[in-house]
């Protein structure tokens, strides 16, 4: 592998620490890299291969009885990006692998339940790559802002989804929060790029302007998220995404950090290899 | 696009009609293609790209309250290439369009219930195109090798599978069933490698050599499948699949076939899009 390009590592750049401020973040910004978008994407696609690799291994040790998984949640507005993610960065790992989830407004029995309820249904497998478009982090965002429920219910949440996770964790999951976060003139362009295209037409939907509208109740709810959420265990990372490559680029890397710090090795064979090759030569 | 390079379409020349043998089938053959592998390969993502684009359009479609999907059923014995047409052929569209469901060896619960429980639950939703890692076959081909029931309760299933998938056709999902058939020097060659690397032990298992061994009683059931499942609606096409780059080939080409006869087209926006612009622009 060619030397690390990062000025710093995005896993420490790009981290939402104690005193992280959503209204000083510059959403354009393509910070820890300074090389241009040519190198980025690949970048991308080495550090691609190299994930692709280890969530083989992951794959195999789930196969072979172990019980750990990797989860990458995805947060962001309208437009932010989660599915190019889905698309390009998830789309390089082998997709029988992945367990992917999308969690938009609760069906009426997903109502009927805890709002943990669909989120434990659809956690990663052993030896899993889950991906959660979307969240139970919904239920501290636009219910919320949308005043669903009232504030001291959505107030406990924090202190309720941190012992989830810490739950999660202590039973083999590591999880990757991501939060993309693209600016009010770059999601102005995305969703007249929307409008402009007829074969982005069904991509659009007229109420995202009204959530559009409402971004400064929703900056104060994703700031509250972080500042509550941001743990030891399951940190946020808050990525810039109004430079698709670089979004794409630091959430490839941030996975590739979590798929590395397993430490996973290729399983050992639960047979005498020797025996059976000769075996399988007598065929 | 450039000019069809294969001599005959694969959706002809490898349908399993009336009068196909498996004894007479030849795993290392090549139908319909001339070129060689480097073309191939070429070819592949090229048609990949339309696969993709087909592939959103009836996502979009789904998005809209379409109710149409696809589903793909690979059957093959072990190393036959079931997990490299996962990754490879249906690894080129977005994951975010797949449901994708593997059946091995039933679970207890499963076994409790009819045999096609299990396949109902796991059917692709509207708008994607579900992958199935063996199917609602094995009830057909290991049951009936190893003697898992009864003679009359497997050979009423024939008749019970086409029905259920009229039905699966009736409401909208167009079904495109593969069997890969490798050879049994191919295999022995695979099951080899699978020995001599240390990635890859984990995918051999002792057991693989019994069912090896069984291979004329296999080949019995995949031709009592062929001749009684392989309807007008529901076609079998059988791949040649010693070599890889084909049989993903031939795989990619019969999916993009079961899309383009789809007539999609990218769904009409349910709002004034003109008067959408002016709202965005006034934000």
């Amino acid at each position: 592998m060619s030397k690390n390009p990062w000025d710093r590592s995005p896993v420490e750049v790009l981290r939402a620490g104690p005193g992280f401020r959503l209204e000083s973040f510059d959403p354009s910004a393509t910070p820890g890299w300074s090389d241009d978008k040519d190198d980025g994407t690949e970048r991308m696609r080495d550090q691609g291969e190299r994930l692709a690799d280890l969530q083989e291994m992951l794959f195999a040790e789930g196969r072979s009885g172990g019980t750990r998984s990797v989860l990458l949640v995805l947060q962001g507005m309208d437009t932010a990006g989660k599915g190019g993610i889905l698309r390009h960065v998830v789309g390089m790992v082998d997709p029988q692998g992945v367990d992917h989830a999308s969690f938009g407004k609760p069906t009426d029995e997903e109502l009927a339940h805890h709002y943990l309820w669909r989120i434990r249904r659809a956690l990663p497998q052993p030896g899993r790559l889950g991906v959660f478009d979307r969240s139970h982090y919904e239920d501290v965002l636009v219910v919320r802002v949308e005043d669903l429920v009232p504030p001291d219910v959505w107030g406990a949440r924090y202190d309720e989804i941190n012992a989830f996770e810490a739950e999660l964790v202590g039973a083999g999951t590591a999880i990757v929060k991501v939060a993309l976060m693209v600016s009010l003139e770059e999601q102005k362009a995305r969703l007249m790029e929307r409008l402009e295209r007829p074969d982005k037409h069904w991509k659009y939907n007229p109420a995202d302007l009204a959530a559009r509208a409402k971004w400064p109740a929703y900056r104060s709810a994703y700031q509250a998220m972080l500042d509550h959420t941001s743990t030891e265990i399951a940190p946020w990372f808050v990525v810039p995404a109004d430079h698709k490559w670089y979004a794409r680029l630091a959430v490839t890397e941030l996975l590739l950090d979590a798929f590395e710090r397993l430490g996973l090795r290729w399983p050992a064979p639960t047979y005498d290899v020797e025996a059976e090759k000769h075996r399988l030569q007598a065929t």
